[in-house]
């Protein structure tokens, strides 16, 4: 038995409320069960250095987490005066991901960065950021469709991730943190709605484990990502009148 | 006429939610016109080192802004590795005007955090931070209370802060951002419900003000708080079922 | 009585030696009591970013302690790699203060820097801070007057600042360490020679005061700043042979 | 085609040489091809805050780049003052792969430290790390052993390294720095002997790709790991003089 | 001839002012010429963890200069949150030139932390900060013996330093500000009043010189310190009424 | 007796591999003893801001030692998010001594990076680096004699360094770290192939020294860089197939 009660593939109730950040290009309040993370897309009139001159355009990802998302509180990294390697680890993974499905030289010379902050966390905060960062990136290039900087969007795909992990329960879906505090093996997808691979990542807490435990993760877990594409899309049309 | 169509005297709309931040011993969503900040407090069980051993509390604060709680996205200050010095001076002047109504020996040796991160800014935020965080204190505190760690709240008095400036249109009650970027004077008061001073902030922002100007400023924010202990006061209410 | 033996409403004696950094455009080293502050003006030939091509001028201030200022050293802020937040507040007061009666565009493209350096420390530094960076600003404005760099004074005003306090002696004037570690309040008033209000910073230190109270160390404040605008006048005329 | 005229499945030459780092309890100076990563294993009395007095001990790693070991010098980290994100996540990345075969309780309150510091660099260097490393942390247990530190190895098993990729030429076994900066997806895999999965990190570089080709990539991985687990056996043998 | 129009062996002027830092158990102002730093010697009763229950006490330096104790201004380190290699390299020279002569056991586990701030600079800064520090070291040791902290001195000799430098006029004593910015060699020799050595620095600045160039600049340096010894002596038999 | 038995005045072995870093344009890997000292020599085509536009060169260097060099783990200084003073000192007298040697306007604007990493530390491993990286400057210089940037080789000598010490044998050349962790006085001489004298870094360590102690280690200094001259001509020699 899973301590929430739920079936070893239930996903955690998910809703995704767009407008929240008033000022933001886009943005998603992306909840899966107790886990609640705020993204928002701003839009910039400037690309890194590197990109500079070449008619491309970026993308990429900043993670924070409130010093009282946790059970305990947490120390505020900004005043610590550096970021964690988890947070570090965490934003260039989002930021990856999403790039993952954008055209960037259609993009134009302009940068997206996607900010997700986690405002309560119970576990699986990668990947509801990133579950809800397409979401703000997709309501963001709509807007510059809509006010004519772009013809088109240009994005690829439809972009999601859940965790998986290895309990006392065997293989589960979607993990809280109670589970995630004592999974053996933890697994984050991230996958695209046409069933495609973006990033992978799969670790042993404590002992290796089996490749056929890993195949039972991957099952799951593409089992899980259908019901967030569905939320980000439900998103949308309400978002944009749909 | 303001910006906003206001009346001199008029405060924007002020509402306070409470146990927004699930896992904080007392939290306050306070938004105050367009401005959203939640606060957390959080209980340690330890005081910071010049205290040990001296049987007394400590109430601290911290303050933030998510990077796009703007209108231009922010730098993240943890990315890069520094607070700003008005981050710092706010987070100070937060966690004076907390303790000025705390009774920190009656505390015991614990101390309480109040974290403040503006969700959304339009002006003010410092104001909001301080009246949402004594809400939140409150909330901490009353819980110690039912929890049989302390047998009486530890609290002197009720605190809210609202600021006040010189407009085109005279002196104005609780600036929104539009306000305060050309305002002639920026004042914040932060006053007890039994009509005591806490701190008062006044600056002149272009040019030295009057005395005369000084005191309209001040009968306007006396006036203005008192809607603000209302909101506190109903909030605590009804988080606590009265 | 006061620790000093002074009257509530009584200055420390107040000296201001001008030309002690042989290689500032203007420097004034301030003695307040046992309270020495080396300030200089630093003029040069750039202005900030913000400010690139805007035809205006930049006036800004830094502050520090040397280590053995105080009656126990200090960590060295250099060694610590950063500056406190009491140190950031500073600083910032001084600037604002400062810019507040001087004219930037009159100033033209270039920056003022006036570093603080508190030699000696007994109380009230940041008013001994702001009342001598004006004189080694107004040094530096009539030198660049003399050279022909600007035709006049872009100055719209003599800014002084002093402190005051609700100690055991009820309300007084000019605050030394002994008065400033023990009192229930802690006002700074930085104040202009016709009477108008550049900043007011009132802290209850440990419980809200009255309205009354405060006026008191308002007027306290008014008698105070008059020994200040003198002492300065005075080191101006000595200066320029007048 | 591969640019170094290799099979899709075929590794580059690997050597692993014991003893370079002569201070060091355990060191290995891993070639695979032309990268060359210095890994020693340095055992120490103590342990971190949070396992103090657990009976446990604890295995960590960093990772460095010299500045000169890639085509154009990179900007030496010490001097920046921190660690990049790549760092950061690198060096997290070998220590959870190694911990996960080390039996900490059986190891008692040791830490054991494995620095992987990259001499020349020609891709893969996070897998010949966690390769050369996982031979310094044996010879470091063998010599805790040998000394009756310890009565027997807490070793529950042998971890290697190996990249892949989706290039021109298909998926190809163990990238070279020509073929990992233009590959379409890139993975790392750390497996055990016994056939399970430590870590694996799968990135699409440019566009999410296939399953099929990902299992693909997965087979060449375990048919690398083989040759490294022969050369690991192979330097352990030639060290210990067995 | 020299840009001062000093002889090849002349000194600048120098004096020592004693008790200008009011708080320090020990202090010098030492003058050489327009170079003016100020010494403070601070005794802690605590030494550095390597020290600790080891019965030995602890001499150490730091060194600073103001912003606008230059002819342009230089950054603050503390802003710019690093202290410059030059100042590392300068502070750590005058604590182990200070540490020399010291008895460091029969200190006892006392800390002596020297600082040594510039206050205007004209060339010459490091060997003043040695020679003032040492005056400042003695009155603090003084104090200790005369509250019967200690029994007696524990101070081996008297060090002071100065700076000699080949320049268009040949070997040249006492280098200021416009000799040392063209000065081929800069050299500087810390050396005690019975003629030993406790540091020397040369430096070739554009071209490697010869010995016997050295050789001579040797012997001034060993002229010029017996100036300061004989300053150095009566500034202490001032302060101390012999 | 020296603890390794070697005379007085006799060196350790020395060695001097080139090509070790296959990427730089320079590389020696020098071996003096047990120490061993990576220097890699990196052409840049730029110059820093202050030489931009003058038509001159510049050479530079960085130190570091991996932390496992030396008999007991040092922190990684990368981790700990600075330099220390000792490093930057080092690294500031390399780039001193390489510099006194080179005609930078002669070498156009380019700018040469001096990376020495110390591989094994037993001593002496400023004056190693800076023996290296002679070595890999001259290659450096000699590939671009060789690729037509250059028409010659802008070096003006060659420069070498080595450490002598007072120790209960008396003094001594070339200290390994058991003589210098318990020197009486510890001595850096960096001379040229034409015995001109490029630095000299002499410290007392416990006591000051005499004057002809220190004559007698600037005599063994001399004897013993004439073996390392042979050492460096020998690696270049063999590097450019002469």
């Amino acid at each position: 038995m899973r301590p929430s009660g739920r079936q070893p593939d239930q996903m955690r109730p998910v809703s995704i409320e767009t407008g929240f950040a008033r000022h933001a290009e886009g943005s998603a309040l992306i909840r899966v069960g107790g886990t609640e993370v705020l993204c928002t897309a701003s839009v910039e009139n400037r690309v890194p250095s590197f990109l500079r001159g070449k008619g491309s355009g970026w993308v990429t990802a900043e993670y924070g987490m409130l010093p009282r998302a946790t059970h305990a509180r947490g120390p505020r990294e900004a005043a610590k005066g550096k970021q964690s390697g988890r947070t570090l680890e965490i934003q260039r993974l989002i930021g990856r991901s999403l790039r993952s499905v954008v055209d960037l030289p259609a993009l134009g010379e302009l940068s997206i960065t996607l900010d997700c902050d986690v405002l309560n966390a119970d576990g699986g905060t990668r990947c509801a950021s990133i579950t809800g960062a397409w979401v703000a990136l997709r309501l963001a290039l709509g807007r510059l469709v809509a006010t004519n900087v772009l013809r088109q969007l240009p994005l690829r795909g439809q972009v999601a991730a859940v965790s998986c992990g290895l309990t006392a329960a065997g293989p589960v879906l979607d993990l809280d943190y109670a589970e995630d505090s004592i999974a053996a093996a933890d697994t984050n997808f991230v996958l695209t709605a046409d069933h495609r691979i973006v990033e992978i990542q799969a670790s042993a807490e404590d002992a290796p484990f089996t490749q056929d435990a890993y195949f039972r993760l991957f099952g799951l877990a593409q089992q899980g990502v259908s019901v967030l594409f569905d939320a980000q899309t439900a998103a949308i049309n309400a978002a944009e009148g749909l």
